[in-house]
């Protein structure tokens, strides 16, 4: 890459609004963008009723949803497709209702199409709730729709 | 375990039908229960137009929060109450706005208060879209409330 | 493929033959194939002293090599080479010297250049003792060597 | 804890001498420890010919079984007897036959008796050759032996 690292940057801004835009999972679940640089990106998310599962906390689901789309948005930072092929979640502590929880996803290497993606996941008092691992693979296309 | 297995698996049904009456997140999803026997569930899902991501497939984390559900009815099917310590997933294949999905969760072991449990998820097609491993740790209490 | 499974089998018999000769790691470790057809194979190991770790039973390493030879074995079967992404490995009963470890690959799905490949490894009695889940990548080349 | 940093890895040390002196299989492979202290490891390991695969490059049970050594070795830091529940790797880069390869082992968190682990190698270029990720289950006893 010749980009600067603040074009770069502002190439991974363009691109997580663009994408932002048109994903209407993370919408849904009230999930908003805190920051997005290249390669990074961190997330957050209020636990809502309708996240609770029969034990009365967040579902795991929900927990990986969030550091998941942090994953997808620091994958696509670079305006070439990305999807996830595999991830690992490991989970710490759980996570209540009304809990804000921020996903913070840090690029640990890329190589090739393939990425590798740690995500941290705390809540409102800096407790862990969960780690996540995703690996990235790039395809064909930009994310930003001419 | 001196149960029958037919007296196990109506625990597990019973276990499940409790469960699911306060699983707000499986129940906002769509999630409805196929079926559940001691250390099985299997689980579908239609895929919305609100967990559709920027790519416009289904977001990896409702792929995951589908087999979530499915391994934590097979887990807590002994009516001991279980969490999920940590997870993995391999996504093979996308899937659409409409896709049906099923979710099959069989355990591969259970000694001690740790158990795997392997989730297969396919779509109508029968095509494999997502392979989950589970690990769960049972906690104290029963899942039937009293 | 157009090959009967009576070829492909005997086609996986060939390449393991030709692979495990210039397999040095594997020979090494005393670790001897069982049986090979088209996206499986069987290995086995017996835990020798200099496997022990400082808790002297079978340091972990040596159990995850048994089963990834018996996953390399099992996804390079098709006679076009293979090497492993990723693996994840469940540790879920210690093995101790004089052991004979059995790992057994089994082949998940097999799509485009990526394969999953679940192996199980069980003592002497039929213990369980690690769940190992790999995968493949395809890349350019015969594993037999005209 | 009350033990201030600098007792903490004195202990860490003594430990991992301890540890070390019983660990046939860390020193049958030449792996050696680089530095230990309160939660982490360092340990290296040159490729020998008898650790190469079937493709001649390192198995990647060797690469798995360096970052293990340097995973175990942190996570008993404490003179506390711990264990690897389970672990992933995603391998980066083939090691080939001379190259002298560090595992470094970073605690990610600690809580209970579950700690998480993340371990990077590296060759003699720095480069990356593969991202390790252990969870431990601490059980009873001290690992030095009086």
């Amino acid at each position: 890459m010749t980009d600067s690292p603040a074009a770069a940057d502002a190439l991974a801004k363009a691109t997580a609004a663009d994408m932002y835009a048109r994903d209407h999972a993370t919408q849904a679940l009230g999930i908003k963008i805190m920051s997005v640089t290249a390669g990074h990106a961190s997330m957050q998310m209020i636990v809502r009723h309708d996240m609770l599962n029969g034990h009365q906390t967040c579902h795991g689901g929900f927990i990986f949803t969030l550091a998941d789309s942090a994953f997808a948005f620091a994958c696509n930072s670079y305006n070439i497709q990305a999807v996830a092929a595999g991830c690992t979640i490991e989970f710490l502590a759980p996570a209540c209702e009304g809990d804000l929880l921020v996903a913070s996803a840090t690029e640990q290497t890329r190589s090739g199409k393939t990425g590798i993606y740690d995500v941290e996941v705390v809540n409102q008092d800096g407790k862990k709730i969960a780690l996540f691992r995703g690996k990235s693979h790039q395809i064909k296309g930009d994310v930003i729709k001419k």
